[in-house]
């Protein structure tokens, strides 16, 4: 893990970084306290498509928990997305993926299978991620480790979440199980911590079907859905209040 | 509007009512603060099949809405049940509603149409004490109206809160359209208000497609299912929070 920058910023450190995975360099962003010493809750937060690790709206919830919370949270640019591409080597796949969208009428059948065929290298990427955090002074792996990651973020987050025994508690959304793989309906079944599912009722990209399906699959006994109306990217402000409480009271002591 | 009785414990002031709507008598109580005095945001809570407006969980929300947010919080009991029945009285009308229920495998044609026969009789009731409510000194009528119910709360309260222009928020749930009657589902369609509507995925008296249904039904543009494995009695108690938030939202200025 090689940290590139480094800034302060309204009581929030945010220290970029590089982690070689498979050969492959991941950029990647931790934020925590300024000044943070010593073990601490870890959120890591999965981009959605076309995103990266230092989207307007991740960032802000991301600095908030720092600031509110005293969490540390990090992101990594998923495969394909932010600095690991430019914009003309991406192209093609993100063309092929609209063109399977288009095709298909949404997240089921060929475009999940191509969005998934990278989710065994977002796995591997995000647990070797874990590692690395959990090795600085300031997070330390005495304290739980949170998941939160819509649309990509939850295609992506779903098989790894299902591998990693250190994930207590995960927000997933915006996705469904879209006559996806038996793998990803497998970890979704084999999901056994406590999560929240948020789904539109009306998204353009994930048949309501689908999505109810993959809440339907999760393992755990504690889980919950939030429907709203509206699209994809129609999702309400309000539920953000509801992923604070869902996080502290799932990653911190009352 | 005639007061019977009145005591305070712990900051709040209860008070037992009864008022005469259409020749019947209706027992109700309302809690407030102690030693309220002037307009305050009001909820009316309407109790659950065979329960009755003294119901422990009900009276224990209601009596932290006073003292936690300053709230009036009101319950009447519902037509066949609380003190405006003996037992015995009310025997022969609940073993038919048994019988439906258990004929039609949960809440689905005959006892949702066998529950709704009292909706227009509920609804005039709850519209008089807002009446009578409204005019006391310490609820006023410059303040929001919320309505809670859940179940049977949520079969009275649907035809009830869409009539009603006074009422601006509302939570319902563990209910659903279950081939009901036109103007149950007109009433749905019908409500504009902001709405939180809890489901139960395994609730074994409402299918859950006629939760689903009901849900898609209210004509509400802000309105946020939340869904949770477990029988009609299971739901968890982290939903108490969210109703928390979603009252303060709607019925207080921030």
């Amino acid at each position: 893990m090689n940290f590139s920058k480094e800034q302060s910023e309204s009581g929030v450190t945010e220290r970029l970084f590089d982690l070689t995975v498979a050969g492959e360099v991941v950029p990647g962003v931790v934020w925590a306290p300024e000044n943070a010493k010593g073990p601490r809750p870890l959120l890591l937060m999965g981009h959605g498509g076309s995103q990266h690790k230092l989207g307007g709206r991740l960032a802000a919830m991301a600095k908030r928990y720092a600031t509110d919370f005293g969490f540390a949270v990090a992101a990594i640019d998923a495969p394909l997305h932010g600095d690991r591409m430019t914009p003309e080597e991406s192209a093609p796949y993100f063309a092929t993926l609209r063109e399977q969208l288009a095709r298909a009428g949404g997240m089921t059948g060929e475009p999940v299978r191509t969005t998934l065929r990278f989710a065994e290298r977002a796995r591997r990427e995000w647990s070797a991620t874990l590692d690395a955090l959990q090795s600085l002074d300031f997070v330390g792996a005495a304290k739980p480790v949170g998941y939160w990651g819509l649309s990509l973020g939850a295609y992506f987050g779903i098989p790894f979440v299902a591998s990693e025994p250190r994930i207590t508690a995960a927000v997933f959304g915006l996705a469904g199980l879209g006559d996806s793989t038996p793998d990803f309906e497998r970890a979704a079944r084999s999901i056994r911590i406590p999560i929240e599912f948020i789904f539109q009722w009306n998204d353009e990209l994930i048949p309501r079907a689908e999505g109810l399906a993959l809440f339907d699959a999760f393992g755990s006994t504690e889980k919950t859905m939030h429907a709203n109306p509206g699209g994809h990217f129609g999702m309400p402000p309000f539920e953000a209040a509801s992923w604070d409480r869902f996080f502290l009271r799932h990653l911190t002591s009352p």
